[in-house]
């Protein structure tokens, strides 16, 4: 599992550098950057790690460019890791077609359907073969993991967590996509990734795990989920795309108010303007799960 | 003077938004990115602002983007301006054919030479037009003004400032390109927009106007410029780029140790992962001046 560094700078006392492996989960090469903070990057310290997962459109510079994470990251020493949100250059031009279904839109799934199949892993991808590259190369203890997302990113970060629930310490996410097994994104990519089945795409939506796991008694009960929702936000507003108050609604009826907090903040869009304005709560919800105190670190 | 809001959204309490307007100083649509704090957006209080210039290849997004100079500002009820970094769409095939002058270079002075002497009228743009456009727009007080930039945008700002010295409160930069009159980007773009008479030149080279204004007499004496520049940087590496050391020469010979803080900042590169990094320094910096204090401010 080679690691190729494709360009690295100073960042905040730490480095923010860009990063290619050749993907056996993906069949090809993927890319994503990773902030390491100052004792990971001077003494080689191994370090505690959130995943940041984006959205549609977006690819391992988005989040990491617009975010505003590592300012309070680098004083909890946690380095944040920003995938890439699908695999790319496969060579078929589908791929590229459209922007629900292809590039940019991985979905963080597997999928089943050719040629989708060979190549969409993202859920492998995040779940397994990333975890073991950051481990083999980087100072980084992932061991000790959170995950966050934006829009398709937060429904990565909790359909992962849900089915992971030992492998995440916290989970949080910004203008999230709950339902995608009925909403506007999903009925776009899952029948391409993974047929025609509805009770298949239940596996890869949150609504619907959540509603499962709960009935079966399923669900750890120490895990809190922090959710940020702009008021403002154009997908909120249109039916069956975000779904934010179906899961406000699955929470009154399964009694999960002590693992969830959603707050709506009013006014904002569903760009990264809101995500970095709200970034750092998001920042200390993980460091309060992975016991890490805020420390005055020379840049 | 017409102003059309182009996009806006909110952002840690205040707006982000895009603007255009037709400048008649430099006969073309400019564009601008403002940051207004809550005060201003809520209540229309005036506030002070804080003009933040870009360096070359860059428009009116970059340092809005990512520079993450908002949170601070906010904090401090400081609004931010972004001018775009040179006229746009002049039609002639010349301003967009090398990167060092035309688009995106405007190097912020008025320009002498056919065929940029129409619409290449930077300093004129900055100085004057804008603060009228923000002025009768706007929610802001322009007799409270500030000025920082980068790298191209570094030059705009001491140049500017020293020209207009008492209508700044405060001035700083990021790497800035200092001695331009001798400087590779100088010398590419100088003959073009000024001519070959190099006396011209140092009418807009920081190094030189403090010279002559030091040695004249003609300083203010109670100004301070705060500067970051990372020694990483690969344009501090290579000879008559940004010439830092030329500016830390001439302090010492003029006795301005007082009026100038530069500070060498280890390993750092030349790009905005170095910013965002120092940004906060840069922006309590000017709200000392400007003598705004830190507030809680609900988002």
């Amino acid at each position: 599992m080679a690691l190729t560094l494709v360009s690295t700078c100073k960042h905040f006392g730490g480095s923010l550098s860009k990063y290619t492996h050749p993907s056996a989960t993906n069949q090809c090469t993927m890319t994503f950057n990773v902030f390491l903070p100052k004792a990971a990057v001077e003494n080689n310290t191994k370090v505690p790690v959130l995943y940041c997962l984006g959205g549609l459109t977006s690819n391992e510079d988005n989040f990491s460019i617009k975010a505003g994470a590592a300012s309070r990251a680098s004083q909890y020493g946690l380095a944040l890791v920003f995938p890439d949100s699908s695999p790319r250059d496969v060579g078929f031009a589908e791929a590229g077609a459209d922007p629900n279904v292809g590039y940019s839109a991985g979905f963080y799934l597997n999928a089943t359907q050719a040629p989708w199949n060979k190549n969409w892993n993202m859920y492998d991808y995040i779940v397994k073969e990333l975890p073991q590259v950051l481990a083999s190369h980087l100072p980084i203890d992932t061991s000790r993991s959170s995950i966050t997302g934006h829009s398709m990113g937060g429904h990565g970060a909790l359909t992962i967590f849900l089915k992971n629930q030992s492998a995440y310490k916290s989970i949080s996410a910004f203008s999230p996509i709950l339902h995608p097994s009925i909403s506007y994104w999903g009925l776009a990519a899952f029948p391409k990734y993974l047929g025609e089945d509805r009770a298949v795409w239940k596996e890869h939506d949150t609504i619907e795990l959540l509603k499962r796991y709960s009935s079966e008694k399923n669900l750890r009960q120490d895990f809190k989920v922090l959710i940020d929702q702009g008021t403002g936000d154009q997908f909120l507003q249109e039916p069956d795309r975000l779904n934010t108050s179906d899961l406000i609604t699955l929470i009154k009826e399964q009694g999960l108010e002590n693992q969830f907090e959603i707050r709506y903040q009013d006014g904002y869009d569903h760009g990264y303007f809101f995500i970095s304005t709200f970034v750092n709560d998001h920042i200390d919800h993980h460091a309060k799960a992975l016991d890490l105190a805020l420390q005055d670190v020379s840049r």
